[in-house]
């Protein structure tokens, strides 16, 4: 994505369209079969941005340590931008005058496509952190192949997200092990909380006709096999925390990719896209 | 209120036209100076039932046990049909084509006018039955007088919310006693509650510019003259809970009555008015 243009810029329109020319030439956005499918997968990538990233905003003036609310704040404004990226290249796919704000304001719950793991109440710190780090260890994988995408701008997307995620993963990673392998409140905590969101992980590794349209214009890679990658991670700092992985199945919950949702997601839109909802075209 | 008009009847001015006839003739309706005041003092009555009543409805499905979760809707339902009563009313008075729908959903909080302590969060079973029976003491007192209203409008809603509203008190007195006076856990939990909201009964019994306007016209009471009531009322349930009347000061939280709200007011109006929002002029 280019950089913002200057808000106070009188002629945006044009700067906008010098940024557009700054662009890599990219066929698959302008491949008019693909577009339902390319346009959904990237739905997908900036909607578990948002919503992951929207919840861990919740966080800010409340966390429990002044580095970790301002740690979680930055996680949180970094997936909002990753948000931004992906849904403006879906607004450009889509080519119907829709732009990132729209999509992330003016939308409701079932044209939603993120992941049910990420729309999930943050919980206490501990699970807010569990999740993060299952998130962060699948958006990870995802990203790094990603970076070989046979789309330009996905790629490039993909880029300039993994370096932040690779900071967001590490530092889950790290506090996941601090507080598995803790004092007996704090396991017993991230315990529970692994055995809450284990049964969501599953929906991550799903595909369906949206991804193998994507994986056949080699876009985006089969979510299955980012799951070797993530069973490692997943596996090496749970044993360092001290926590097991849990035997129960992954797939019990799933459907968020399709726009079937908990009742949660209505509560976080309502409350996230209020003002957009309240004030229409409100902008500053 | 009339009874709402048949939503399938085609011809709803007319049937609108012909229950506006069966109103009394209200010379304070049509009172060009009275209307500022008299419009803010109905949305007061109004907002706080609407809150109140959506407050309690967060509990439909999830009541402590089945008696519980329905009478708790049941209130709700009661409370936000005298908010319609209330808000109807003030539409009308304002004559500028809204209805209780559009003051209901499309007002943000600074223009609401309820009670702070109504807002607050519904927090357990224990605290929602100790802040509904504090405003139940003085909603009964309230309406009480209100039947007596020189405006024939505000009395005949008073009359038929106060039918109402005498078995929401009897209710929630009967509740704060049985676990005031009830287990070590229960008495515990019902004092911290009393201790909670007891700084924001104050408001209750304020009075300003709008309501010294209404009270010259004998419509409404000085809410100062409801304290003797709702002290009596109050003590003897506390004793009987054997509950302790708080020594602190009831009058550390104000403003709602004129707009200055918690920021819990805002969430619950996001979601409230989520549908209206989202779906301008959505109708059923």
């Amino acid at each position: 994505m280019p950089s913002l243009p200057d808000m106070n810029a009188t002629n945006v329109e044009e700067l906008a369209l010098r940024a557009a020319e700054q662009q890599h030439h990219d066929p698959h956005v302008q491949n008019v079969d693909l577009k339902p499918a390319f346009f959904d997968w990237l739905c997908r990538m900036g909607d578990n941005a948002l919503i992951a990233g929207h919840r861990l905003s919740e966080w800010c003036g409340k966390g429990p340590a002044l580095e970790e609310d301002i740690a979680l704040a930055n996680t949180a404004l970094d997936l909002i931008g990753h948000a931004q990226m992906w849904l403006g290249l879906a607004a450009e796919v889509e080519d119907e005058s829709r732009d990132a704000d729209k999509l992330a304001y003016l939308r409701d719950a079932m044209r939603f496509r993120n992941v049910q793991l990420l729309e999930l109440p943050r919980g206490d710190i501990g699970e807010t952190l569990m999740r993060q780090f299952l998130f962060d260890a699948w958006h990870h994988a995802m990203l790094s192949r990603l970076t070989d995408s046979s789309s330009p701008r996905v790629a490039e997307i993909a880029a300039k997200a993994l370096k932040e995620v690779h900071y967001h993963l590490e530092r889950s990673s790290d506090l996941v092990i601090r507080l598995g392998d803790g004092s007996e409140e704090s396991h017993r905590r991230m315990d529970a909380a692994l055995a809450l969101y284990w049964p969501y992980t599953g929906e991550l590794f799903e595909s369906d006709g949206v991804d193998k349209a994507v994986i056949a214009e080699g876009i985006a890679p089969d979510p299955e096999d980012l799951r070797a990658t993530w069973d490692e991670t997943v596996g090496e700092v749970l044993r360092e925390a001290t926590l097991e992985v849990p035997e129960a199945k992954g797939h019990v919950h799933t459907g968020g990719r399709s726009g079937r949702h908990t009742e949660h997601l209505g509560f976080l839109l309502a409350e996230m896209q209020f003002l957009q909802r309240a004030y229409p075209g409100a902008s500053w």
